[in-house]
């Protein structure tokens, strides 16, 4: 028998991630032991009903004491207080990461807490649902899909290598890049998307002309797809936009002045200019599918009643 | 044998929505005989190749010829010159319907070339997919959807009856609207959200800061179920924004005030604001999922590599 990448990996924080990570650890005999730490106890309760590690602590540090890989899998505006909790119990040579949405924020919060010798290495898996809570997990979730890590200066080369192929095995793709670029590139495909969906779906929800029954019945003519996105975790989402303001802000602004810009259009019925931007977006799509990012599927949201017919 | 609800119907255009009637009539035997009609050879041919009709015509007129059921299933921009060009033939008894997914427009641009005794009652079918052209449509694709039918003043009760009997055979519950309640509704539901995700794929698509194939690696984090709405006919989508303008604009002022205080409360660090709307939103997608208007299958767009293990 080969001996496990890692001998004790502690996953702080067992909702969607921690789950789903817990899940393809297990499955790949990644770790010789799964130390499993969460806030309140009737989610630890139910992550020991569904086994999905080895020992189980309402204490961060007694997870973490002794383990050679940390994940940190909370959201975001929770680093700083975690970090401090389990300063004491790091070990020297052990890695520290995380799969938390931003990452400039997380080196500013975690950073000043890493104790000497302890390899901290932020990541990002780009793999999600809107569900949450350790139900929600699979062990499928990370295939085929990106795990962005964003070393600091000084990182110790093998310690990413270790990091990388540990990814490699949940079935991930790996690249890195600079914190801020990580920001700006995940503002643009990730927190705008969802930042508009929660507006929207808003939006409908205040009309007085349209009733709220009448947006449910008819939602399958593009609302839908919206509700999806504004039905993730309300604190993940509070925290990335308070914790990635600036790029997101940036996108904001750029998304609002291509929207004054169509918005004009349409008033003036300038179809050349309307039918110029609803045709360049289509290539977009296709890159996608030829990258294997999505299928050619349509209307994957719909209930199918019967396969579709093509001759 | 019981004789079919109507001895002939005419389906001028045949993309997406004609070819899912075209199967969908020939599979409940709702006609005697399908007539085809579309503007190009190259289309025409391709219904003929798939049999979706049981004649096909390049001339409109001559698919119309002795219908006593037609659909207008072409943009809503070619309604116009369509209507001119069927009016000699239409029949007296005769249900002139479509379509199309404005409505006010609609019975602006044909009501004018109605004759007497042919009874017009405008239609909108609330289902579709990103694809288009006869080889996307399937015969489910009414199934479980709503249909909603805009009489105008005057409307024979029974023409109306029987085109709402034609709708459910087809799959769908039928709802009736004055036909601006109607562009009311759906420029909420529909138009305004496929404009904001051609906007932000349109934004994402300029970006300096961000390459290209940046945006399609790490599109499953949200953009990409954009990028499905954004993938939409073009022609069909400007049609809709010249053709719904005011119901557009209206709702796009209501979306642009409100996202310009989501982005206050990004800026100012506001929490617990951000909080409430993330939250308020999720209760309309349970609303939607328990109304059949879709599943709760978490990240639908997904490719899956193994069915999801839940104990
Ligand atoms: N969901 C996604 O699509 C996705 C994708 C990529 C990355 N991420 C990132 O992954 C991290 C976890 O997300 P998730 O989707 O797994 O979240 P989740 O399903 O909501 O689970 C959150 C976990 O964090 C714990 N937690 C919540 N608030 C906390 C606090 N203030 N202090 C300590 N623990 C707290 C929860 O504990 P209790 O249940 O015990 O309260 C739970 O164990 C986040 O940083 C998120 O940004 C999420
Ligand atoms: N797609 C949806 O999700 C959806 C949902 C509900 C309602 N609708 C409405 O249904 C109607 C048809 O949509 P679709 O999705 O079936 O479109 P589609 O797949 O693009 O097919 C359009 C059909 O109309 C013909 N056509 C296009 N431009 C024309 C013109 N200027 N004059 C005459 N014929 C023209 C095309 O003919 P050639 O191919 O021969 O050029 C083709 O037969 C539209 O009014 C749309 O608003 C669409």
């Amino acid at each position: 028998m080969t001996s496990p990448m890692f001998d004790r990996i502690a996953l702080i924080g067992i909702g969607l991630i921690g789950s789903s990570l817990a899940q393809v650890i297990r499955q790949e005999g990644l770790a010789g032991h799964i130390s499993v730490s969460t806030r309140s106890e009737a989610t630890l309760a139910r992550a020991e009903e569904l086994g999905l590690g080895d020992s189980y602590a309402l204490d961060a540090a007694e997870a973490v004491d002794g383990a050679d890989l940390v994940i940190l899998c909370v959201p975001v505006g929770a680093y700083e207080s975690v970090a401090k909790w389990i300063q004491p119990v790091l070990k020297p040579g052990a890695i520290l990461t995380d799969a938390g949405s931003t990452k400039g924020s997380v080196v500013e919060a975690v950073m000043p807490h890493v104790p000497k010798g302890v390899h901290f290495i932020p990541g990002h898996p780009i793999a999600g649902t809107e569900q949450s809570g350790p139900d929600a997990g699979f062990p499928a979730l990370f295939q085929n899909r990106w795990c962005i890590l964003t070393p600091v200066e000084g990182t110790d080369p093998l310690a990413l290598e270790k990091l990388s192929a540990f990814w490699r095995a949940c079935g991930s793709d790996v690249d890195t890049m600079e914190p801020d670029h990580h920001d700006r590139v995940l503002a643009i495909v990730s927190h705008l998307p969802h930042i508009i969906a929660y507006n929207i779906v808003g939006t409908a929800d205040d009309l007085e002309t349209v009733t709220k029954s009448e947006v449910i019945k008819y939602s399958a003519s593009g609302f839908r797809d919206f509700t999806r996105l504004a039905a993730s975790d309300p604190t993940m989402w509070r925290d990335v936009c308070l914790n990635n303001k600036e790029a997101i802000l940036e996108m904001l602004s750029r998304f609002s002045e291509d929207l004054a810009s169509l918005q004009r259009a349409i008033r003036w019925g300038d179809g050349d200019k309307l039918f110029d931007l609803f045709t360049r977006t289509r290539g977009v799509r296709r890159s996608i599918i030829e990258a294997g990012q999505e299928t050619d599927a349509p209307d994957f949201g719909r209930i199918k009643t019967e396969p579709q017919s093509r001759s």
